[in-house]
C-alpha cells in the first residue's frame, strides 16, 4: 500500500504529464475507460458484494446499503457519464482576455488545470468513477478517497479505469486511490500543501465540515441546503403552490430542495389553506410560527431550529412576514447561502430579491431545484459551492481549473 | 474593546448595506476618506510617532522601523491610493454570462460581493488605508488585522476613514480594525467562518504560512517568489543580459525579482562571463553549480537549499543546464509557482514554456518584475496570489468579489 506522501509525489508526476495532454487524448481516455467499465462489470459487481455483505453485517442502514450497491445498470450509467463527459467542451486552453499594454507586452489570461485535486466523499462508489472522469476532462490528476464500506468497489473501479489510462500509454497516476481508509489518512490528506491544490469534499455535512475544519489545502465547501421560498403579495397563487411543491416533494433528499417557505402576510388566509391542503396530499408535515397555526389545523409549533434546518425530507417550515425585508432579513438569518426563490409579480420586489439575497442562486417564480450543473446546461457537476472563493453555484469543468497569465515580450524591463 | 465576535457581526450587518451601495456612493465615500487622511496628517503622525518611539525601544529593526514610518509625502499618497481606486471601473453587477435555456429559464451569472474580507498584515500602516480602499470599491465589509507595531498609526488611520464614511451616511463598520493584536486574536479571526468570507494574509512567509496551516476560514496564499530565468541556446544575448540585470536588480526585495538563473550549456561559455561581469557591477553575489564554477571565478558553491531559496536580496543562484527539458524540470521542482521567463528565439521552445511551465506569470523575452497589479493594467492590487483556486497573480478589484446565478423564470418547475 502507498503512502500518502508516495501518492502526492506520483500524483505531482502525473500532473506534468496531464499539462501536455491533448483534448483528443484526454476523450480517448474517457472512452476507453467508459468501456472498460461495461466490460468488467461483473468483476466490480463481485467487489462491490463484499462491501455490501461487510455493510450489512455492520449494521449499515438500508438507505447506505442503497447508495452503495452497484447493479449492471449502474455501471453502465457511470460509463455513461464517462461518454457524456468526453462530448463536452476541453475548458482548458481557453484565453479569457488578452491585450497588448502602452509597452509592447502583450498579456493573456489562459485557463489552466488545477493541478492535483483530492476527493474526499463517503459510500456512493459512482464517485470514483465520476470525479476521475471530470478531473481528467479538466486537466488534473486526481486523488480520491472514499469510504471504508465502498473499499473494494472503489479498488475495482480504480483498477479498470488505470488499465484503460494504461492501455492509452498514460501514467496511471493520473487517478490514485488512498486505499488507507483510516481516519488518520483523511487527516493527512488534508495537510497535503504543495501535492493537493484543491479538496473537494462530498458527502454529508458531518464530513464537510471536517474537511473545512482540519484542511490546510483549500478547500470547496459543497453542499448544505437550507432553501428558502418567498411568496410576495403580488404572487400568482398556482404558479406558487406549484413551486413549492415541486421545491419540496419532487426528491426531499437533495440540496436544492426547499426547507422553509415564507408567506407575505396579506395573503396568508387565501393562500396558506391552499398550500397547505397540497402539502398533506403528498404527506409533508408543516412547523409553522403562530401566524400559520392560526391559519392551518393541525401545524406543529416551528422552532428556532426549525427554521436552521435543512430537513432533506418531508417537513416543511413556515413563516408568515410582514413583506420583502423580512424575508430578506429571514433568509440572511437562516440560509445557507444554496438556493432561494421569490415568488412575486412585482418587478420592484423581484429586482430586489435578485439584488440583495446572498446566495448562490437567486430564483424568481421558478423551484430551487434547478441548481444542478446539467439543469444549468454544463453537462456535468462535481458538486454545489455554497462558499464564495473560486467557485458558487454548481460546479463544471470550468470552476475545476486554475487559470495563469503568458506574458509575450520583446525584451521588456521595468523601468 | 469590542471582541472578535462582535466584530464579526457588526461586519454581517454592514455587507448587506454595502451591498445595497451603487458605484456613485462607493466613490464618494472613497474621495471623502482620502480628503480627510490628508486634512488629518498631522494626527496621523503624532499617533505614528508612538509607534516609532515603541519600535526603537524594543529593538525593531531598521528596515522595519522604515516601514513602519509615516510621513506627509506618504499619508498624501495614501490619499491618492484611494482617488485611484474611485477612479477604477466598478467590477459588481457586472453579469459574465447570461443565457436562456429551452424551459425558458434565463441563467445570468453575476459579480457580487464576496461579503466580509479579512486581512491580516505586519507593520506597514498603508495597507490599512489600502485594504479599506479595494475592499469598498469591490462591495465588500473588511476586518483589518494589523500587527501591534503599528497599532497606533491604525487606529488614527481607522478613525478619520470611519468619520468618512460616517459623513455618508453609511454605517461605519463597513471598515473594522481588530485592536487586540495578541496571536490569540489573530488565531480567532483565523476560525471566523460564517463571519469573515476570505482570509488574505500580507507580509512575510512566516506569517502567510501561519495563516493557511491554522485558517479554517478560505484564504488567499500571496507572495513568496522564488522566481527563475531560462536562458536558452538561441537567446538574444543583450536582451537576455537586460532582463537578468533587471529582474534581479531593479528591486532585490520584492517577490517578482528574480533569485535563479539557468543557462543553456552550448552558451554558458560565451554568456555566463558577460552576464557575470554585470552582475558583478551592480554588487550581486554569485553562487553557482560546477558547471557556472569552471567558468566564471569567485563563484560560491550553489546548495540544494540556494535553488529554493527566496533571497529577497542582491544574492543570485545560477545552473548550467542541458536544454529546455531540464529547465523546466528545475523550475517544477523549486519554484514557489511565482513568476518565471525564458529568453529565446525559438518559437517552439517559447511555446512549451508557456505551457508546461505551472506558475502564475509566465513570460517570454520580458523582466519577471511586471507581475503586479499595477503593470498588468489593473490600476491596484491587494496582493499576488500564488495558489491556483480563485485567483492567481496579481489581484485587482474583480478578484475581490464572488459571482451568484440570477435565475429568471416563469413557474419552471422540474419534471
Amino acid at each position: 500500500m502507498k503512502s500518502l506522501v508516495e501518492i502526492g509525489k506520483s500524483a505531482l508526476k502525473a500532473k506534468r504529464e496531464l499539462i501536455k495532454l491533448g483534448t483528443k487524448e484526454k476523450n480517448e481516455i474517457l472512452l476507453e475507460a467508459s468501456k472498460a467499465l461495461e466490460e468488467n462489470f461483473e468483476k466490480i459487481i463481485s467487489a462491490n458484494e463484499i462491501d455490501l455483505e461487510n455493510g450489512r453485517k455492520n449494521g449499515l442502514k438500508t438507505s447506505l446499503i442503497d447508495r452503495l450497491m452497484l447493479n449492471k445498470e449502474r455501471i453502465f450509467d457511470m460509463a455513461d457519464g464517462l461518454r457524456q463527459i468526453a462530448s463536452l467542451d476541453d475548458p482548458i486552453g481557453e484565453v479569457i482576455r488578452m491585450k497588448t499594454l502602452a509597452n509592447g507586452l502583450t498579456i493573456g489570461q489562459k485557463r489552466v488545470p488545477m493541478g492535483v485535486i483530492g476527493i474526499i466523499y463517503e459510500a456512493r462508489p459512482n464517485v470514483t468513477s465520476d470525479a476521475f472522469g471530470l478531473c481528467l476532462k479538466a486537466g488534473s490528476a486526481t486523488i480520491l478517497r472514499g469510504g471504508k464500506e465502498a473499499i473494494n468497489s472503489n479498488k475495482a473501479i480504480i483498477q479498470v479505469l488505470k488499465e484503460a489510462i494504461r492501455k492509452n500509454g498514460v501514467d496511471e497516476n493520473i487517478v490514485q486511490l488512498v486505499e488507507d481508509t483510516s481516519r488518520e489518512s483523511a487527516n493527512e490528506m488534508m495537510k497535503m500543501n504543495g501535492y493537493i491544490d484543491v479538496l473537494i469534499p462530498r458527502g454529508g455535512a458531518g464530513l464537510i465540515q471536517a474537511v473545512v475544519k482540519n484542511s490546510t489545502v483549500p478547500v470547496i465547501e459543497t453542499g448544505v441546503g437550507n432553501c428558502h421560498i418567498f411568496v410576495d403579495e403580488s404572487a400568482d397563487f398556482k404558479m406558487a403552490k406549484d413551486i413549492i411543491i415541486n421545491a419540496k416533494t419532487q426528491r426531499p433528499g437533495v440540496c436544492n430542495a426547499c426547507e422553509s417557505i415564507l408567506i407575505h402576510k396579506d395573503i396568508a388566509k387565501e393562500f396558506l389553506p391552499e398550500v397547505a391542503k397540497a402539502l398533506k396530499e403528498k404527506n409533508v408535515e408543516i412547523r409553522g410560527d403562530e401566524e400559520t397555526r392560526k391559519i392551518v389545523e393541525g401545524v406543529i409549533l416551528a422552532t428556532e431550529e426549525d427554521y436552521a434546518t435543512e430537513f432533506s425530507d418531508y417537513i416543511l417550515a413556515i413563516k408568515v412576514v410582514e413583506g420583502i425585508d423580512e424575508a430578506i432579513e429571514h433568509i440572511a438569518k437562516y440560509s445557507t447561502g444554496h438556493s432561494e426563490c421569490i415568488v412575486t409579480e412585482n418587478y420592484s420586489n423581484s429586482q430586489r430579491f435578485l439584488q440583495e439575497v446572498d446566495s448562490a442562486a437567486v430564483y424568481v417564480n421558478a423551484s430551487t431545484r434547478f441548481t444542478d450543473g446539467n439543469e444549468f446546461g454544463f453537462g456535468a457537476e462535481i458538486g454545489i459551492s455554497t462558499q464564495k472563493l473560486h467557485a458558487r453555484g454548481p460546479m463544471g469543468l470550468r470552476e475545476l481549473t486554475s487559470s495563469k497569465y503568458i506574458i509575450y515580450g520583446n525584451g521588456q524591463i521595468r523601468g
